[in-house]
């Protein structure tokens, strides 16, 4: 097992591996910018070490630095958390080239999977369902109605110069293809002055809904059911769960073995996430692979009682997992606590914390690396902790949330608390009845 | 159920209480005396009253007081937490009689159990093992071999005016009993003037050990497996475990079972404790029910994810239980945190709160009713707070809380933190090898 490791990162996720550490009798290096020396991470590490000026390129990003670090330090490991350099290749290699285990997949495991073609590629040889259709440019209606009859309705027509949903049609028939092909066309040509069209299968009322695998160095693989990240905003995660509301025992199967032949696919090596789009029909594809530990991991080592850095750690060392899967004992449910402010956009709110309490008892955790009195800095994302309520139902992990998140109080800056208060009352939200878009409709009162 | 629920208590408790019942739906009303005023009970209840000046008696025990307070606020139940009116006959009468409901058992049953030699008799019946001998006095020698013989040795002979080990003598086998009866006797009569003698079978290396149960209106009765309280000082708890260390399945089935028997004996509808004494052979003896909620009940509601306090407010409401016994799936330690200066004799160490960070992540539960700024009053019990480990194994447990420990901050007073960071480095207790005599030779570094 490792001695010391360094953890090349900052803020909750930062404390949240020098707390498994400690647990596990490993020696932690911080490191920090000067905009981040009173942070937690850097009060309870064994050790801290400074790797320059606040801008992220200049501490949390600058390889040098940190490998200055590592070196002075003597660490023999280095957790990457998420973020920053976790799926960094370069990094990865780095590290390799100078026999210090990064606590994650090998270079060419994080750039199989970085690059979305090779990526699908990948997915499609190893029998993982992607989303039909794709980036090829449409040269004809007849090529475009040859496809959508290949990947079935409806389909998407969408401008390969596009964005913002000019030159995008959903075809839900044959009928409606030829109208459909000629609009978009012309209306990517006249918004991008490029009327080049693809066509993917349009997925209706899609879920984020991703699993959480892992995989050893002796070619063990297994899954760990699911979490449902559908609640986003902007491409933003802010509330997670497992089990997922909308999920079947079957679909968690099939998924489940679909995330381990994507895992076994690239010989992965650590703990990871494949993250899928799941339609109405309950259809999944694969959409990406994050080869890191994630934000919301919390919301799976509750529903399976279980240390997810702990098991990362311990195959980053070389040891064997069981290779049986997890499915939830539990349900979970993670809400985002961001220093924004829900009134006005989200708009980023730093500043200092004025007055803190965290709320506590039965079924609750809280991951959080501020205190009464800590300033946040501008610098850096804006999640300043993350809130998990746990229970034998669903129901009762939301009526747990809703009243930790009404004991909690966070005074001198604007928080996302009052937004998640009003999700864990919203009936759609209550029933599971919700899908990536449903934020896009959601109004704060 | 309960639309309004008063909560005759405070601190730690009225705050567990509190969360519980909004997490239910169930407005609640804080009580408080005048020494209270910014305690966080009074802050998260939905109504506060104040009751009386800070001694108990003219507050917190002050039952015309409570009485009043449930009139002005309308409350349709109170919730008497532990300690203070919580096994008080005359206050759950005095609530029946003014149908209001008192959640906990009738005052008919803590009556039953009040009363040591009543609820002796009652589980001698039932056929609930209870320790041999007793507190009749001897009239001979030959009365004390046959007795002896009886109840088989070790055996204990105590003076009935006796206390601190003055005309104690513990006997092994029959060869010794003559002398040391005799000795005893002499001291007895040099010590406190009065030579009467009792005999009880001696229960060597005894363990606290006590078992959860629950029963409702219907006479279904469960039990929720066993909390090992034996680390203790005068008979004060300070850290709980479940499961016991010492205890097998076989006796846990057993001990269950006889939980069971000394709750159905008296018709018991609540959750209670049955606590028992254990010895090193692993026999088990009834010393005596708790008709309360329990201090240390959180570590049974993370082994087997269960909320006591919802159970015992649904019981109270009518409602049935399932029957079931719950048997631990996870390992939980519980670590009291006293305002208390371990290496001064544990003297009360009250005062103002000036900085607090409180542990969390995975694995954590703290249960606390202070913040930073509190001041915390000389007038009641000094914990202020309960920090609980979870996790699959006793080790694993065991890492957690030292690793909570370490990063608990509670500065401006004294606490037990330093004594329960080198408990769990002591091999003893690593190895589960202790009883209830283990503090008295344990020395803080």
């Amino acid at each position: 097992m490792f001695k010391k490791i360094l953890i090349a990162n900052r803020g909750e996720i930062a404390l949240r591996i020098i707390r498994t550490c400690r647990e596990m009798g490993i020696k932690t290096v911080a490191v920090y910018s000067t905009a981040d020396s009173e942070s937690l991470h850097v009060k309870f590490a064994d050790e801290a070490v400074c790797i320059g000026r606040p801008a992220s390129a200049e501490s949390y990003l600058n390889i040098p630095n940190i490998m200055a670090a590592i070196e002075i330090t003597n660490a023999d490991a280095v957790h990457p958390g998420y973020g920053f350099l976790a799926e960094n290749a370069k990094f990865a290699q780095i590290c390799n080239d100078s026999k210090i285990k990064f606590i994650g997949p090998t270079a060419e495991m994080i750039n199989k999977m970085g690059d979305k073609i090779t990526a699908k590629e990948t997915m499609i040889k190893a029998g993982v369902p992607v989303i039909p259709g794709g980036e090829k440019l449409l040269s004809s209606l007849d090529e475009a109605k040859g496809l959508a009859k290949e990947i079935g309705y409806p389909v998407i027509l969408k401008a390969t110069a596009g964005g913002g949903g000019k030159g995008m049609r959903i075809v839900w028939d044959e009928s409606e293809l030829e109208k459909a092909y000629d609009t978009a066309k012309m209306e990517a040509a006249a918004s991008f002055k490029n009327d080049g069209l693809y066509m993917e299968k349009y997925i209706e009322e899609p879920r984020h809904i991703e699993i959480q695998v892992a995989g050893d160095q002796y070619g063990n693989f297994c899954h760990m059911s699911e979490r449902d990240c559908s609640i986003q905003r902007r491409h933003q995660k802010l509330v997670e769960e497992s089990p997922s509301p909308f999920i079947t025992d079957e679909l968690r199967t099939a998924m489940g073995e679909a995330a381990k032949k994507a895992a076994a696919a690239i010989g992965y090596e650590s703990v990871g996430t494949i993250e899928f789009l799941v339609d109405k029909h309950r259809n999944f594809y694969f959409m990406e692979m994050n080869t890191r530990i994630q934000v919301e991991h919390c919301v799976t080592e509750e529903v399976i009682n279980f240390d997810l850095i702990k098991e990362q750690i311990k195959i980053a060392a070389g040891e064997k997992i069981s290779g049986r899967d997890y499915v939830p004992e539990m349900h979970a449910i993670e809400c985002r606590i961001n220093a924004e402010d829900p009134y006005n956009d989200f708009r980023p709110s730093p500043g200092k914390i004025t007055n803190l309490h965290v709320p506590g008892g039965h079924g609750v955790r809280v991951d959080s690396h501020v205190y009464a009195g800590y300033t946040i800095p501008p610098y850096y994302d804006s999640m300043i902790g993350k809130l998990i309520a746990v229970a034998r139902t669903r129901k009762e992990a939301i009526d747990t949330m809703y009243r930790a998140l009404s004991e909690y109080v966070i005074e001198g800056i604007k928080t996302t608390i009052p937004f998640h208060l009003q999700l864990m009352q919203n009936d759609d939200f209550i029933n599971g009845n919700f899908n990536t878009k449903f934020l896009e409709t959601f109004q704060l009162k």
